[in-house]
């Protein structure tokens, strides 16, 4: 039988799970999807033969025959969206992050314990097969035990000023995905971080009290050192690479380009420029993601990336912002992490 | 509105089809689906909740709901449902090969025309973003007059040998993907062709009859230059690369890989190996080419591969034996190409 | 004991084996260098220290103190001193081709076997690192049984016309050096060529009788088949690679570059581009092959590249030059190859 | 007229600038080597046709022909030998560092002063064509301006521990060169380094206090954060790259291999390991580097690398290890940079 999903808001990552949901993933029945602005959810509805479009998310959760939840909304809604949904019973699959803060997280993972149902986070790199892959490499030996750890992670354009001051910054709102992509790959818990930051893109993120070009230093509970490298603007595109290196050798990936073409002409040997919007570059991480949320309802299995997973990476994104304030590394049982 | 279509054909290419025109082609409506196995027809019908499920195609001919056909039977039955589609007055697509000799494709070809309406060949290729980029790159003048091209088209296993009587041999099953690319790329037609070719992989391919190595060279009607480079088994996997050479440059391809780790061990700096199998290696292009198809009828405007462009290719693959028959080069004149 | 050495012909290559001689083998001793412009053996023996500058060969050959002989002088000469440098006892290395007709090379191939000296021909790319490379993963089975060779051989810019009517044309003087690659490569003769070919680059080239863009299908005796695509411009540069495709995989090169810095910038990936004269490209290969020389007269060996090396290759371009005149495959045997 | 040159120290480096200086710089001319163990000076003046061989430096510096002298001694030597050369009046090149402690180094570089003479030290890596380019990229503003760097230098094989307590430690042997090229690249002189540090590789390294694993980051004066990720032992070999990112673009290096071969096997496609040595992998940088200091001296112009450049990564590696000592980031001028 297919997992009966209803699907809370219906923006842009929204749609993207509902079309994943209907049409790449054959477990799955959408029975409903909600929005506060109505229309978009008859459109997408519409689009995707979802039988029910709704402005109120509640009576998602109360309709009994949806059995999990996919939760889109503005992230300053997925924590209370998160304990109602728990409290009726319905399996959660959250974008992330769950909150800025991290009592308030405490308080959702709470109610998702005391229901008993699953909660998935929207960490979607993880099912990147780029990164599955380096993954697998240290998980398997191939390169031995991991030393040095890098994240390399630029978007292509920065988001306007006003953003910032809602996203709860960098650390919290792009760094986070690289926060948690360092402890998938590397399997082990960061204690410290030290930042170096600065304001080189955009003066007004800056007016905003947020960075746009940093580098966070990580210190492994295993002895692993890593750093992520971030930037707000790459010219050039997404820029996301990662290496990991070892007692046994280096595993490292490249970016994804939409073709392989090399022109050699009379000034330059070149090629296109890198796909540069994350819903092409990450395409197939979100179905998979999707897969593998239905697939442990359906099983009773454990999702992959966890409550938890949710809650570590806002730890460290706090860490890193008092660090860059202190100058000085911060030791993540400071702020509770 | 949709178009309407029906499959014909619900073997692994017919599936392939079905499965993107449910899914992935919104302005498409399949009605029905047929097999001389009904059964399979059957199940691809439920699990992509395609109404109508038929042993025999003619039912899916005489249905007046339906506009459109799409042909994935056995190659020596394409000229003749080519045939009775048009005289159906259904827009058709056909996989290729049409037929193995002229004389029966030039029949289909005059049904069509008689007809009006519009047939398109299943040259997937064509729409790869990596062979469509080179094609741009020469259409655009992007490395000037083009002077040389090379096609690389290495399978990763060989067919049983048995298959490749019923095929018409690897120029025709194999090569004839790689004639339609010489033509798309260079934009001009082929006027001679001189063939090198070996038995190297299987005995029992050449037992019965064919080759399963070949280099064929390729003089074009513009002054180009081309080889294609074929093996039955490249035990790296599919190897699809093409480069072309012009007066101000040279753009080529490469391979398309399952990730972009590298691994750099104590022995050797390695990567996995390419995408190994023709449906993973060219998802992209089965749909894109469906796309353009529904697109075209919808709009009434020229298909992008055309009927034509369905007979010359195996006028070159019959060139191309004759050639390895007789150790000369042979003009496509000679057999009415 | 150094090998004692006199040169014949101070000119480009003349300069760079002087050099080579004196400043990177150690077992080399350079006695003398001679010119017909005796002013140019006198730089270079200046800049080099070396003692004797001539404008007579024949005091080379005369000199008792000298074992062996460098002959960098125009190649119509190549053949007489080949012959004389034998009767007067002397070791030979002979820059290629050693003439224009089988006869006159096996006249010079007789004198130095009735001599009994050594002579090594300048097929100076059997030493590149690169290629090296890749006859030692045929020749260890690292790829299995080969199948199919492809040589990419263009130069960065066309001669002058009136260059390549004393040069032989470009079979001769270009496409010659690829003739030695694919032996060396394959470790096999060929038996058989096919060439198609064009004048695309400089109409005075065609006025002058030749071409400069072809492509020559080779068929060797151990049944591998092989291609050689030539053009005397590629805008980007000096263009050699090669690719050969076996029973057990494939192994290719690459261009070499001045250096690997690749520029992400806002409109492409670029890198510089690969190195553009043939000295800066085969710069080692100049030293090791002279290494090889003076190695294997010292030790009284065979030398690794000879007289019939020297011969084979004039046959084939003089076969792939027949092959493009009568439009049809020439055997070597049919030119005495 | 010719640089006259006394080179002391005929270890191995000494060997190479000896070789470098006799066979590859026409206006360098060495009259002189000395080392204590003179039977190494002897061999070498024989194998280069050195006039001298000696084993007092001494006899170098009083030696009227000599205009310059090449310190290659033991690091420990560095500073005297400086002094009394330039109290000789001769133009010195030395090798790195000049000193392990800034008291020592400032007064060398007073009688440098002093005396009036030229004084060079052998970072050698700002003269390899790779990072040449990479500093071109950023001095020509292809890049636009730097935001981050990063630095990857990674030794393929550890020094046995007794070496580290004379070298003066990781940071003061092997990080000393990326800290040169952290200020050759971006153009601009760090205000502040944090240091992460581990022993991964050899507890011996440990145990004679010292690291064999460090990340230390980097703040400059013009804004760019940096890092240098170092290790002692590379499995797959010498990994030297970096990496500059700014407001306009990307340059990035990779490393150099012996050849370009890439095998496509049944498992994997792999190429072999990168150049292994420091001498193999900066081969022509070491005679970019001794010609460009003949050259400065023969014109009398400024030498590319000067005491200055000596002293501050000395300033750097002291800081660096400061920061790992007490876990914080430490200011250059805290000690005395």
């Amino acid at each position: 039988m297919a997992l009966t999903i209803g699907i809370i808001g219906a923006g842009r990552i929204g749609k993207v799970h509902a079309e994943n949901l209907v049409n790449r993933i054959a477990d799955a029945q959408v029975l409903a999807i909600a929005d506060p602005v109505q229309a978009e959810a008859e459109q997408t509805a519409a689009r995707l033969r979802i039988p029910t479009a709704l402005a109120d998310y509640r009576a998602v959760l109360s309709n009994p025959d949806i059995q999990a939840v996919v939760i889109c909304s503005s992230t300053d809604t997925h924590a209370h969206l998160i304990v109602e949904a728990a409290q009726a019973g319905k399996h959660i699959f959250c974008e992330k992050p769950i909150a800025f803060d991290l009592r308030t997280i405490d308080e959702a993972l709470d109610a998702v314990a005391s229901a008993g149902v699953k909660l998935q986070i929207g960490f979607n790199r993880r099912f990147d097969p780029n990164y599955a892959r380096v993954r697998q490499a240290i998980a398997s030996g191939e390169i031995g035990e991991p030393h040095l750890l890098r994240i390399v992670s630029r978007d292509p354009t920065p988001p306007p000023p006003a953003y910032v001051s809602v996203s709860g910054g960098m650390f919290l709102d792009m760094t986070i995905h690289d926060f948690d992509m360092a402890r998938f790959l590397i399997g082990s818990d960061v204690t410290e971080v030290y930042t170096m930051a600065a304001v080189r893109i955009d003066p007004g993120i800056g007016a905003a009290g947020d960075v746009d070009t940093a580098v966070v230093m990580l210190r492994f509970a295993n002895g692993v050192i890593g750093t992520i490298d971030n930037s707000r603007r790459a010219v050039y595109g997404y820029d996301q690479r990662v290496e990991v290196f070892g007692s046994q050798g280096m595993v490292h990936t490249e970016n994804l380009y939409p073709n392989t073409a090399v022109i050699s002409a009379g000034d330059c040997i070149r090629r296109d420029l890198p796909l540069h919007f994350f819903m092409e570059r990450y395409t197939d991480s979100f179905i998979f993601e999707m897969r593998a949320f239905v697939e442990a309802v359906i099983k009773d299995e454990a999702v992959p990336v966890s409550g938890l997973d949710g809650r570590v990476p806002v730890a460290m994104a706090l860490a890193a912002r008092r660090s860059y304030d202190e100058n000085r590394p911060v030791r993540l049982d400071e702020i509770g992490g």
